[in-house]
């Protein structure tokens, strides 16, 4: 027979714990990841300090679905050179310089050959781009735009010493949680960008985190929890593909992406849209925040794409601050460290274990006294002296609790009819089961 | 086989009624009403000068659900009086200056000491509070925040001579209307209130004139009518412990309280919302009024709270002029007779008569001539000239009646749908009723 | 098997068929038509021109459902001479001064008396109205108010020559193309108004040029096409008692009237509302105009009326630029060729075209690679620098085909959820589907 848990932020949040997660990201900002390769291993190793992550190396070649997984690309070293021999860019100096996945390059080229493989932000012109070209071999640069238009005619040397290894591999991390339940909550983040700072480094911690403090609760949620860190697409499809008995158990999860920024928050629904994900994270967000954007799936974005596809359907929202594409540091040098909030990173903790609270809370309810409302004065729940304007605002959640639990309505259902914060309809149903006015259904 | 019904506010209403129903209001005013005692008992029999209302005592002790019937309430005076042994206060004056189900108390107390039993409004300064202790046994009085203010030092005699009878009753009328069909129609309004003119008078007035009207047709409406008259509460609670056979039979109601001042017309839907008597309270306001405020049911306010608990499901609605608890003068000595206007009542009591209309005429509708529009010229039916660009909006609701008349919809369903007021739609059917192009089918 | 068709605009679209749409309703606008009589043959005689068009011609007296065919009328001129002698009005010089089946009159009345069967707009002093009297017989004249008010009072002469021939019969035309399928679609547009150019003729031409243009696919079109040219009201009462087989099989339909002036568009839904015709005319009016006025079904205006009725419920709409009765020329003497727009005919022939494309590839998909997204890139259908900001926009109809091909949404679901043009969205469907990635299924 379930019951009404106790909430999961008061028992696992730390106020604060917001530097933290900062400091977290801060560690694997500066490593160059991309979807396979050694700053894929590097960064999962700084997760592995927090939690037992199990690593998977699935071999260059490999099929999976409709994709095969590419050769593994690393990169040593990358310079373009001035007519003078000066290091115009400098990989070691910001990772983003290079074309990622690019294939490697030793030679001499005048300005107008060099720029044919040099991609810029015009409309951005102070900052590095971020480029990829995982599926059309090619080798490439990124600068700032003005560096480009300073740069005179002339001879340039262009070096990159990278490789695509055949008999490689790509790498993903996940880790999980068994529930007194077998059905899984997924959460996951994406781990193949390279030094960008929201857009990855912030998931990734908060992910991790979240899997830290879960483990506390290890073998007492209701429901199992599956947490992935993998390169996009090919890092999701190739765990889909890998996992078909866990996926069946998939009911509800989360991509957490661009979770650390000043902006925000935002939600992109799963593509069924009105899932109990959608009602957790849409209800928390509203209570939490002043002014939450909730938007409806569409098909880009990250790997929500693959979880929410017609072989899997397997109802994963999207969390961010501001969503990604629209802030101007998307997919720039700007998305760095300094854009990176601790504040911002411990909301996004924090509304997750919110959002865990009502999923592991979300069972009907029974009014046990429902022959009009039950004599509140008599147990001490109801104020002594009646007639007070203002005295009802406290007994509301009570009321409502009472008048809804029919066997029909859950916890979320009536927070929503309700139009009162969760956390205070959580309050009345445990303060009404615990004077046994009300039993919670079974699933 | 069910016909189009005529209208009840053609054949019951009397244009000037107001007066009437203010009158009656104005002469239970003055009484001091309570959950129990002869404040109840002297009201109904005001009631029973009107119809043959059926009134019973359950005697204190009686268990009706989770409730146990409290000692009856008697208070016979009470008064506060200064240093100088001149009354301030004086029940006599206005029966609001005692705290409603007050213990006795009988002594003299220095002014600090009488003040934790003083109740005042300090944001409405001028005005006396009705407070109420029904379950935590207390004494104290009532008084403006101006006048507490102005009291000097001293020694107070405070004096209340009430009882809590153990060997009392609670007291409690109805009065039924047995209709064509077994289904009944509940209409209610609370008891308990002492002198508040639009929180209690207002209600009782309209229900006992409403029944009164409908007794002219007794046995010849579709529907049985239940008129109660109980105090808040445990008194509607009380009646549902009693009857549950009748219980089975209502499917709608309406509690009318605060239907006399000068605001509104508020409508607070029943639980399910989109009952029949929502949506036909909802019709009629919109027909009449120019800004109707209908706002979703929450559990506060007067007995929908029971007849809509879970174990019920009654659908009860609440009608009301201005909103409870947002008007300044509720629960306050300004809810007296001049805040109740004659024609505020009237519009209350004939909204009642069409609400009622509507459900009586209630019924799915089948065009007898289907294949296109019938030929209404022949008939006599349609304006002899066409083309005239204002020429049809005569004819509007007669299109509507033939075009929505499939079974599937009944009236109210097509005046919404038409966006036309429901009366014109109910005399359209009527008149096709008649030409035989229309057909009433059973429920 | 179902395939993506090809665009039936891309087949049949003429850019700068606007003049011939206007020509054709220039050449049947002078004719004098009515309910019946020779104005309708000599109408549906251009008609034949254009396409091999069906003519009935149905003996007056005869039973149409709740209707009987009237005499037919003909008029062959009218007049009103005042006391000098002069010609004031003349039918030879706009049809519009004769009551529509206005009964033969030879007489001289004082100017008060002729009054009585004059017709003027006070409002629009300045225009001659259209009226007529069916179903009441009688005489009558219209003319401007100006002119009404300059008459000197005297003897005037006045004279119809017109008759109603009990012998006569009323005629209609029709036109249908079989497709693969035996569902039906129909056009429809009236032809018993005199001289006004948008409310007949731009119907009659679109109608026309439609038929003319869908009878070079004759036999390949997924549906079958009925077209029908008849008398409001009582032409398509007419037809439809005449057709009871056919009707089974029509599903959806379009009236066509006001279709060629400089306003709207506007699209006034069928009975059901959701129709797939519904759903399809919105989608192609919100992709191509600036601000369709897309209203609900409501029981006046033109055959819909009759199509929509309980017995049969066709799901019929209405296409129109302005909306029917809310331009001011509408039913008078300035709703004439200057009013009537080339571009205005062209959009309305053109939507019809894009609206019929839609119906034709109604079919739901099913993507067949659906675990994940299939990988685009090596397939040549993906952008090859990846990271681009503003990539995406190109592929996103391709994503949105493929996330929602799950075989529960057809094309127009998509392109709705999707909120992009319904022609990307064919486009889409039909390069995934020329890729072996997408299969179109069954009913």
């Amino acid at each position: 027979m379930p019951v009404i848990r106790e909430s999961l932020v008061q028992k696992l949040y730390k106020p604060g714990i917001g530097q933290e997660l900062w400091d977290f990201a801060n560690g694997i900002y500066p490593i160059c990841r991309s979807i396979s390769g050694n700053g894929v291993r590097e960064t999962l190793g700084h997760i592995k300090q927090k939690i037992d992550l199990q690593i998977h190396e699935v071999p260059s070649g490999t099929q999976a679905f409709d994709w095969t997984i590419a050769p593994e690309w690393n990169i040593r070293d990358a310079w373009i050179k001035d007519p003078q021999g000066n290091k115009i860019i400098d990989f070691k100096k910001h990772n983003l310089h290079v074309l990622n996945y690019s294939a490697p390059i030793n030679g001499k080229f005048q300005l107008a050959d060099l720029k044919k493989h040099i991609f810029t932000m015009p409309d951005q012109p102070d900052l590095i781009p971020y480029r990829t070209s995982y599926y059309n071999i090619n080798w490439g640069f990124c600068m700032s735009h003005d560096q480009l238009m300073s740069l005179p005619d002339g001879e340039y040397e262009a070096f990159i010493d990278s490789d695509h290894n055949p008999n490689g591999s790509l790498t993903y991390g996940e880790y999980f949680l068994q529930g007194e339940s077998d059905e899984i909550f997924l959460f996951s983040a994406h781990c193949c960008h390279p030094s960008l700072a929201n857009d990855n480094c912030s998931g990734m911690s908060v992910n991790t985190h979240l899997a830290q403090a879960l483990t506390q609760l290890q073998g007492k949620t209701r429901y199992s929890y599956q947490f992935i860190f993998a390169p996009g697409t090919i890092g999701s499809i190739t765990w889909l593909s890998r996992n078909e008995d866990k996926i069946k158990r998939i009911k509800n999860g989360l991509i957490l992406s661009c979770v650390g920024d000043p902006g925000g928050p935002t939600y992109k629904r799963s593509q069924a849209g009105d899932a109990i994900v959608d009602r957790a994270v849409e209800k928390i967000l509203r209570d939490e925040e002043a002014a939450p954007n909730i938007v409806d799936f569409w098909p880009y974005g990250y790997d929500e794409r693959q979880y929410n596809s017609p072989a899997f359907r397997l109802n994963v929202g999207l969390l961010l601050r501001s969503r990604f594409g629209l802030f101007p540091e998307y997919h720039t040098s700007a998305d760095n460290m300094e854009f990176l909030k601790p504040d911002a990173l411990e909301k996004s903790y924090k509304h997750t274990l919110q959002i865990i609270d009502i999923l592991e809370n979300e069972y009907k309810t029974m009014n046990l006294a429902p022959h009009g409302e039950p004599n509140l004065g008599k147990r001490g729940l109801y104020g002594a002296i009646g007639g007070d304007k203002k005295a009802y605002d406290a007994n509301l959640p009570v009321f409502w609790m009472l008048n809804q639990s029919d066997g029909q309505h859950s916890l979320l259902d009536i927070a929503q009819r309700a139009k009162l914060p969760y956390e205070r309809i959580h309050d009345a149903a445990k303060v009404l089961s615990e004077n046994n006015l009300l039993e919670v259904l079974n699933d």
